[in-house]
């Protein structure tokens, strides 16, 4: 409504209820102002008539929700949504975002799509810069698929700048399949770097990821592709270093940092790393860091140029949901809301941990805390202690019993010999990060951003009466084995337990 | 968003994408200060996107919407709403309509509930002064009750004015409970005047009414309440007769219109009883009018002062529901919008007098179609035909048939002797209007606002072969008595019957 | 979806990560089942997913939301809804609740919407009893009217149980015009009685009310009307002395309780006058209560048989909106959920208390807290300390610099000799529930249900800041003046101070 | 609810009310259960309420929707949702679809979003089999990218089955940039055949297709693309003729078929295609043949293996956005409500052909329609007539008047010598799909899915006066022009024109 409007509602309702009213929507004006020119997080959140307001105020500049008598679409895509449900949901935008070009591009029937776009690609960088990236983040783009996609599409954007015959991607080893698999499908060869065990840690073998360069040469390597945020035991790739050989040979280093914004100790590892060395992208998750629903990831990096290559790269229209659920978050948020989920996911580390040290003290005898301190989310609990080693039973049954328990995202890991076959490449005892990581099997836990202290004790007092029930007291196992050879049979427990990832 | 901030968009989009959009954005503010200076229905109707611009908007200038660093609340009542799904559906609007001395009166706290009530009331009156009553409308209330009390309302509103002995309110009969409680529940005693037949039909019997008038003495009555939509064979009051012996006693004339604003026949009748004789108020249902959720009655009459003295009769705020759903339905039908339903709905009446003519000629032995022509809504099938009396069975069993079937509405009036005795008064035959209506049995069907020919057609397919089937078929109606004895033999078929209406 | 479509859904997803989620739908059912053959409030609250489920299933029991094949209205009411705004935001619950004779009866268009009435009244009854009124609470029902009109229904339902020629309304003074106006409304004569002061507190004259009904005698009287909610320096009336009164003369007794199930106090208060002696019906908000919108009333009482009256007195349907707020904040506060409500209200009057009386240490020259220990939600600041009196400024400016400030539901109360016609009847020292409240003017501030630590701060540091620079700065002050003389010299500040109650 | 707690109900609503309800309650289920053992598109679409109902029944199954007691989430993605917001246009969809290795894969924690992921996939296969395709779409997959990306993937997972030599991907040309683009990131090297000339229409050159092959080797190439749904002139590729070759030397050939489910024609080219030569892929966009927002693809093809192939090269999860909208939307249409679209196209297609020729033959001294029947969505006029080359004025300020008048998606195109360069390709005449197209300038114009006649009528009569007025009164022109450089002189418009595509 504009001002005249606003004023013109005098008519209607007594001047002295409306003036003070007309305070606070000046307020929001102001805020808005503020937002569209600097373009960077506010400090405070947004309420939700607020952030209703401004949403709807950018679908009706969409062409498709513009008064029927204002626009005829005589084109082969105009907008037209035909479920009421699923127009509503979008709030109407329907027109997605980017171009044939470039996936950052405005369009010319969606001016509000193309703000949404344009402002949340400005507040995801923002929101980097502010939260520990304050030099890497020169610029941020949201790409509408999820993290693996997103990598994916990192790599093939490095392609037209590296020699044709460059193939190999150095990839200090993580077991996880997405990021794996994104060098694949983007058509280059994965080339797996073995941690270093420190301690209970497993750390990044610099001087193999030296070599291994060295051995190949950097015109046959696109890239080094190196992780933040991981599962305990393993820790942080040393950014830092890898960087100053990427700088030293020339070569582009992209990182994983999944859901790395959600410990400062990550954004400070890629932050540190972009100045003392070299590191083209960082991408990050949409749904782990900003707790969005899965769909986007975000790219940034150093040099605009790069990123925006990336967005380049993707061809064509993309899906303007991601960037909408970003952008009502961002705002909702403010950079003074993130800050507390981040004190609060911090503060449920250290329950966690303590935690677990504690309950690890109680059965000392059947399990052991790892000491993984440079992992500043995931935890891991040896299931062998002092004792007979793992409890005499087999560990995938803990995942599964945790599982029925409702604990979600508890993971165990057998490690040992297993050997698993991804696209052709052999990992033996995956899982684990490591080839025959010494601790194993064991259990992960991470305290994720929004988790309560609540879920922290409940899942707390669940592992510890597994761990005293069905670890420990043999003759109730033999029961209990007994009543799921009935029940589930078809349920395997350690298939299980690893889906839990 | 004021103009400033969307030319700041220009910021993060192509001006030439955002320069259309601006201009039909404009069109929108324009629409708007039209409908804020002129508070008259609009032509077109609004789109959805429009809508709910408007009532976001409207909302964000109620206190407990503010920011909340703008607010805080140190009273007994602030707005606030603690379930997130009550909150939303009532897009924040917390704080309900009016105020201790007045129902149209503004609140402090709530500008944008208080602009909607307002908005409302104007767009009422007007639209009843479009659809048929420019001179009876001068003033329109909503009031967040449905009809009955709305009457209810009008009776007390008149008490002050009437003398103190005066109690009794003369009242031509109709069958229909709630306008009848509404006299006893506003402490009055209700004298009902039989109908007279006049052919098939029901219709006011005036020298009655001009005969209790002298009886009694108009000091000692409060008002005469009038009827206009009612189901056939009744048919809308002379209220232009009524209105002049009004007139003539200086009598309070209060009109129940419940559903009459679907029929320009209704609306003529009361906007013509105004201009010839005395009519205070006439009261209309939102829901069977407007297609909204039940929950609020309009009052309107050709004196601003009566129509406010109704709202000043309300003690206390009430909801504000009621009002928002009957603004966002006028804008979003606009006359046009509404003028349409009206065509609908009167080829709708159309095509079912004519699909039942067409059935009873086909039926003739046991059905006849009353000849009702001045009821415009509603039609009466009689259940005797030339043959034997009522098809030789329970005509209530038509009714239970029917809405087994899925026809909702459709009722079967015994009429006859039967005796009902509401609030210590009795009437005979009850349902048929009459003591002795001489064509019952019949079957009552409507063609209501938002009836589709589809509707129409389905009912007359039903009903065709329920006659068939049922009611001439004797030995298939033993059998289907024997089942429905051991199916639902607590399911009283004439009660239903008559709950159906 | 029944048990064998959810089975049944193992065939699109892996029977493993089926099985929990059949697990926890399973404890949905069960608490269904409980809700349904209990009625009574569950302990824990009701997650959003589940009340949204919960409605959608309810709605689409309502035949204007079965599928159009299954459903054929003739009928002049068939629940359509044209707007999709709204009937979206009423989850398509078009048809009320009520039918004529009753607005507790079911309906049989609206298998839904009759569930959603009876359900609610019943958790309503359960929620009185569990929070202080276990014998006051025997039966319970929601009347779609704020609490101004649900007291003129309790006055109208008793007119047939009391002699003719009973007119006079017994009313310990309460300065609020909506139970006043209901009195009226209702067509009765109220007879005001001036409260006693003691100490600092405003306490009913028990004394004055049996003279009163001596002198009137019982038969003329048609019930005693008291009030436990109430701004301070009033305080709840006695009404357990008030109840023997009444039962002594066999004279009905109605409570408005506007707000009082926010405070044990006044809920222990009316179960101990319904057992001591004679306590008809008590009547609260929905809003100020359930913090849901403005729209309903919870009337109660130790006799089924009277609080039905009431239901009954209420002619025709009425809207469904109130108790479908009321029975989704219910189910998502669930009978702990309020219990911390209760917890914080309480934790923000103490914090209330002491800042004011902290705040009126430091400025004992200009005001004092006054001592109103009985009345366990509102606090008054007599606004005249050991020093000059009233600070030498216009008391009603405060009062406006508060809402100025954003600070709603404030007020100052001038007193004195100010006096008011409400309805023909003149009250002296308006506001301050007394003819000559010695000890005004004074600012009321109350701690209502939802109110945040935050605001209770919020409030005291401005109010700090006002009486500091606007009453002890006279040279400020009058600068001030200026720029108000100049800037809103249409605002009338105290008669918008008075309209903040 | 499950059929116990249905039939509690009746506890609290008369059995008589509740009876129906449950039939049609019944008849949902009925329906439900119909529809996960068949897993087709049901006949009628299904009303709100009942698709409210589905998505809230599967999204408590979800781990992150269940009541908080039920689950622990100690993973580093538990499906939080920060923003009340966005959780609610999810409906509390957090988990995405996919996990590491397939985007079709099922989700341990969210067997509600799985159920959708799997459902979606089975209707659209039936979708595409009843509507053309009953043997090229054996299997088909939803990817939630746009058109674009999903043409690279399926380029992508061809990789692994071609010689690792195999770099080009023959592509008879279209002038749209993303699927030209999407070879490109794909890391392969277009090869462009230019089409030939046949009357006005713009044919595939197939010989010069077999010739390429025998040039290039098909060991060298990737695949062969070809298109249906174009821009006129250009007309469907000749599907079958090419799917005989790629037969004939054992070649992949995919299919954009980005638009092609709005027209029979499409749909026959390739069934026919798949049945008489090779046929791996095809491709359409979910927002143009499903009328929702933009973000997913439809890819099948007549063996599921190929099929799964391009959902397992997706590397890791991705959003449940596009399957959710596209499960709602069908369900909401039915079979018969997306034939009726089809037919409502049909008929818009006729209306605007009809309605172009009979405007050309009024301006025929300017204007021509170009003979492309061939073309069953797509039209254009020849900007030049029998008289004076295109009306004297530059072709493509009508384009651009067009806009501003609302008309949205008609584009003229230049044609001519244009040169254009993308991703270092040079195209000659770009837009026109050819080096050097006889009849450019021209205009286009589409009959897209959900078009109006309305829309068709305005745009007719809106072009009809742009011809009159600016095309041939060139004194009108000038001032015009004059007005233009005042008034948006930043505002190119051939550029513009070209964007509108």
């Amino acid at each position: 409504m504009n001002s005249d409007n606003l004023l013109a509602l005098g008519r209607l309702v007594d001047q002295r209820y409306l003036q003070p009213a007309l305070g606070w929507r000046r307020g929001f004006e102001n805020r808005l102002s503020h937002l569209l020119s600097q373009r960077r997080l506010p400090e405070q959140g947004w309420s939700e008539p607020e952030l209703e307001l401004l949403i709807r105020e950018l679908a009706l500049l969409d062409m498709n929700n513009a008064n029927s008598g204002s626009c005829i679409g005589v084109g082969e895509r105009e907008g037209r949504v035909v479920c009421p449900l699923v127009y509503r949901r979008h709030f109407g935008l329907a027109h997605g975002i980017g171009r044939s070009g470039d996936v950052t591009a405005g369009q010319p029937k969606a001016a509000g799509s193309s703000v949404i776009n344009s402002l949340t690609n400005s507040l995801l960088g923002d929101w980097l810069r502010q939260f520990g990236c304050p030099k890497a983040a020169k610029c941020a783009v949201l790409i509408p698929v999820a993290t693996g996609m997103a990598l994916c599409l990192c790599l093939l954007s490095l392609r037209s700048s590296r020699p044709s015959n460059a193939k190999l991607v150095l990839w200090p080893r993580i077991d996880q399949k997405s990021c794996f698999k994104a060098i694949i499908t983007a058509g280059f060869t994965p080339v797996p770097i073995e941690p270093l065990l420190d301690g209970d840690q497993l750390v990044t073998d610099v001087t193999a990821v030296r070599s291994l360069i060295e051995q190949h040469g950097p015109d046959s390597i696109v890239a080094v592709m190196t992780t933040t945020s991981c599962f305990a035991p393993r820790v942080p790739d040393r950014l830092a270093d890898v960087a100053k050989l990427c700088a030293e040979f020339g070569l582009p280093h992209i990182v994983n940092n999944a859901y790395g914004v959600q410990a400062s100790r990550c954004m400070n590892l890629i932050n540190d790393a972009s100045t003392k060395g070299r590191l083209d992208l960082f991408v990050q998750s949409c749904d782990k860091n900003l707790l969005v629903p899965v769909g986007g990831a975000v790219i940034a990096g150093p040099d605009a140029a790069v990123v925006s290559r990336v967005a380049a790269t993707y061809p064509g229209r993309a899906s303007a949901s991601p960037s909408t659920d970003a952008l009502l978050t961002l705002l909702h948020l403010g950079r003074s809301g993130f800050a507390r989920l981040l004190d609060q996911r911090a503060a449920a580390y250290t329950r966690l941990r303590d935690g677990l040290a504690s309950l690890a003290g109680r059965h000392s005898d059947c399990v052991r805390l790892l000491d993984t301190g440079k992992n500043p989310i995931s935890l891991a609990l040896c299931l062998r202690g002092s004792g007979s080693s793992s409890g005499g039973g087999d560990p995938g049954r803990l995942g599964a019993a945790l599982f029925r328990r409702g604990c979600s995202g508890a993971r165990v890991v057998a490690g040992g010999d297993k050997r698993v076959s991804i696209e052709g490449y052999e990992f033996q005892g995956y899982g684990a990060h490591q080839t025959a990581y010494p601790f194993a099997p064991y259990l992960n836990a991470a305290a994720g951003l929004g988790m309560s202290e609540t879920e922290v004790d409940s899942f707390l007092v669940v592992l510890d009466s597994l761990l005293t029930k069905e670890f420990r007291q043999r003759e109730i196992d033999s029961r209990v084995a007994d009543a799921d050879e009935q029940g589930d049979n078809d349920y395997s427990k350690d298939q299980l337990t690893e889906d839990l990832g």
